[in-house]
């Protein structure tokens, strides 16, 4: 693990330029040489079943790979492009807001993986995950 | 390849029952014994950067999840629970209605494996995945 | 899908170079267009239980990487490293040669997606999945 | 994490039992609360290319799946068969004994994942990735 070279300030900055992380309502709790854990705020789009009121899985994937993905910013200054992402789905998510903390499993010079793990209100395991992102330097 | 145990229509109505299915706003466009072909309406809060515009890499993972797993539904009658999902990203995915095409790869009595490809307005392959869905009958 | 630029001669000796991919005891059957097909020979050493006599999921997935690397290495000329593989494990294999087909999903100029699904001696899908490969030209 | 369940020696005689393990020699060297440990001794027929003699893939992918499988064996008493899994590579694995580190991620009623992570002889990390078992009471 390394420091991060860029702040909670900047990591916010940048989770919230685009318009779907705004809509995800990304907020960055911490980062730090151990990772970054962020919150998603929970919003009544997210329900997949009108009775049971699960969140979808698409929603539990789409925030494990924005949490890997900060995990490498916070080190290189940058999010990355997702090569692919793959996530196990634990236990069904229902409303509330979810906590995701993420970290770095390697950092290379033409693609990196980073690992999320993501958690409802009462702190249980919903679904973790990882991705492997394209980390070459940019031209 | 078996044939679908249920029409278009129910594995319509099926999908737009959830409140994140109706945002992501799916056609079902085709049912039949090679597999599903499911529309995605594009909006403008799936962009993930404003300057390139770049659709999100979550939702072309949770158009992929439901996709696989309308794909094994329309085997069973029924959508299931997902396992884990991997996705591939293949393409950046310009602003633009999305189209999935999928396919039971096994269905098993216990659990079962399915697979997406996902095309953008050009008709070309901008992600793809699998997926794992608990197929055991419901008790 | 592309046309190769190697043939089967120059794929089998690229591929029976290496001590593991001899001990797996690969046979090119074909290659075009369309993909490689390649057959693993049984040995002894496969069974991962003494009294089921099942082929052990570390073999199979050792053949749908090698077989999806070298739908890769058709088209490319050289066989190339792996970044990720994810293999689905569909039915218990017994002691038998497998066949595996594999094709690419995508080629890009960074890396690469191939696919492949592997059969036993009665023709059914024992295992399948998928690798991504990092396909940037050699310095 | 919960406590084992059978002490190391039983894990052994477990692993042991499989040729295929038996050919891998796996060693188990520890086994808590808090995972499992399992050594693979090196040899020569695990060479990918006979020039840089680094370890094949399928190898790596084996390994994880063995250890990520005896994480779940310790809490349940029984390997469990695997319904996928997922490995990414890190660095070229040069000729030596590898050692793993398992841990359960989740364990279910039905399906349960763990996770591996794979270290040279000089203890950099060569691989790691997570598998989906199947845990179901045998009937």
């Amino acid at each position: 693990m390394s420091e991060p070279v860029i702040g909670i300030e900047k990591l916010q900055e940048l989770i919230s330029r685009g318009p779907f992380n705004q809509w995800l309502n990304f907020t960055v709790l911490k980062s730090d040489g151990e990772g970054v854990e962020i919150r998603a705020a929970w919003r009544e789009e997210w329900v997949v079943n009108p009775e049971r009121r699960y969140t979808h899985g698409g929603i539990l994937a789409a925030i494990v790979d924005v949490a890997a993905d900060y995990a490498i910013a916070a080190q290189l200054g940058r999010p990355v492009p997702t090569i692919d992402i793959r996530v196990d789905y634990h236990k069904a998510a229902l409303p509330g807001d979810l906590v995701a903390k993420a970290h770095v499993v390697r950092i290379g010079s033409q693609y990196s993986t980073a690992e999320a793990w993501l958690y409802d209100r009462e702190g249980a395991l919903v679904a973790s995950g990882r991705g492997t992102y394209f980390t070459a330097s940019p031209k």
